[in-house]
């Protein structure tokens, strides 16, 4: 397939705009100055951007464009998700270099497209332009939630049990151990662990299934460790969190003898694993249970909010924040 | 002012947010996993994205931070005005090096919040990546329009009239002569030039006055040149156009002398003017008249739609498509 800049911005512009797909409330569609959308009576808009950057988001080597593409739309999506918003419409823009191949850009579009489709959402417009060093893709997504149903970061109380979908620190480690030890992207014994990194699942299913009920307090999705996470959604709540008893993870347990580190560090440190934290009132734990068993979502209740806020600690020991930090890392 | 590596994500993140300034039809701001925004009943969304790199759309020694975030507002402010959209909320995803300093960052979405803020628009949410090379600079803008009323590409007709807003064909004249003439930064003679590069004024205002009117039938905002855009209008509504008796701009006929080139090349070619050509029924040319006016906002009208698709002249000359293309420039 040609590169960029011989087929002319132009032509790549009519080849994305042609693989877009079909979308539902699109008045005017991608081609114009803007994109026209119609939104749902009695509902809420909510909006959300990530960026993936060359080198640090996706990798080269790792992964396929769809793939890359994919993770992309799990980042936005699992933030609708902690808001229990129902995804709609996408504008991707992308910074790209002129010998960027026009076959993989329509690949990772594809991605994209393809992870939002099964929502009932589509890419409606974006935007191109040339860099010339690393590459990058930034996604704004568009949900909706009925007015006043979206879920926030505050709101949750002392008493009210904290529960965790999946398994968080396997997308950290899976990235950890493809980079640090030779051979593992392939081998069947990391297989599990890398594609916890490479093929997300954003919990927007399960989400919008609770959506109606008033179990759920609060809530965040992991995308710099649980640590970083859990810590943000006490600090908006003005609470602790006290986690007890949860079993350790297998994987994260090879995965932390292969790498010479710690079971804990990797579950709680920085992992994008695009999983929920949800703070749920105590006499509402069924309906989680109920919803997480009928969509086949792996769920823990971890522990407990506390009065003290701040204070997260693990088993009766203090727990720092220590995800991801993008300009220290 | 620290780097942003020295101050660390989180706290350059409280320092934006704080500085956001207010906004309307917020219902949960910035710092949550998603904003969440209460749209306007028998409104329908508008949404563009738009983003500037550096070397390319902004230059260190030409113009501010400040001056950077209000021309990237005017790009996306101008789509709006194409689509005769209301501005209502933005987000800012921006790509930066871990050396950038944190005054200039927060002068820079100062930029953007105080191009917003006289349309009623703020910044409600975004995202920070660390990046290598050229930073980047990627603005989402949400405007509203009553349903079925916003302007789009398509719907002009044969005998219907051409105007446009400003001076096209000023800003890439004034980004040529602060790049190739020595000294033409901060002299005098070139000051409107270069400001018209610099300092656009996005047609928001008059957009929104006509946005009423039956008398618009197609839109489009200049931010590739005027050829390459008002072809666009015209494949858009499978027509032609052909210009007459459009009196040249002093200013650009001394740029094309200092240049070496000719005032058409300029005032056709490569600009990102961020003014809109519209195509009016004829009986109508005196809305916009009348909005021109009020408004203080120069109009020419400078030809007529023709039934011939594809076909642009110039006083009878064949006009091709001369605007900026990102992959081959």
């Amino acid at each position: 397939m040609p590169r960029l800049h011989e087929v002319g911005e132009g032509e790549v512009l009519r080849r994305l705009i042609a693989a877009r797909g079909p979308w539902s409330g699109v008045v005017v569609g991608p081609g114009d100055d803007a994109a026209v959308l119609a939104p749902s009576a009695g509902h809420q808009l909510v909006a959300t951007v990530d960026a993936f950057v060359e080198g640090r988001h996706f990798v080269a080597g790792l992964g396929t464009p769809g793939d890359h593409g994919a993770r992309l739309a799990a980042a936005s999506l699992s933030d609708l998700a902690a808001m229990a918003a129902r995804p709609r419409w996408a504008l991707l823009s992308m910074g790209l270099s002129p010998d960027h191949d026009l076959a993989a850009l329509l690949a990772f579009q594809a991605g994209v497209r393809d992870a939002l489709a099964p929502f009932g959402a589509g890419i409606v417009g974006g935007n191109l332009s040339a860099v010339e060093g690393a590459e990058w893709f930034d996604l704004t997504l568009l949900g909706e939630a009925p007015a006043g149903q979206a879920w926030t970061r505050a709101g949750t109380r002392p008493g009210d049990w904290i529960a965790v979908t999946g398994h968080p620190g396997r997308a950290g480690a899976g990235l950890r151990v493809a980079r640090q030890i030779t051979g593992a992207a392939g081998a069947p014994e990391w297989e599990t662990l890398l594609a916890s990194w490479l093929r997300p699942t954003p919990r927007v299913t399960l989400a919008l299934a609770l959506a109606g009920s008033v179990g759920t307090r609060a809530a965040i999705d992991i995308s710099d460790g649980l640590a970083l996470d859990l810590s943000r959604l006490c600090e908006a709540s003005g609470v602790g969190a006290t986690l007890e008893h949860w079993p350790p993870d297998p994987l994260l347990e090879r995965a932390a003898a292969a790498l010479g580190t710690t079971h804990d560090a990797l579950r709680f440190g920085p992992s994008d694993d695009y999983e929920l934290i949800l703070a749920l009132s105590h006499d509402r734990l069924e309906d989680l249970g109920r919803a997480a068993a009928a969509h086949g979502v792996p769920v823990a209740f971890v522990g407990r909010v506390t009065g003290e806020p701040g204070r997260i600690s693990v088993d009766g020991a203090p727990l720092g924040p220590s995800g991801f930090d993008h300009f220290r890392s």
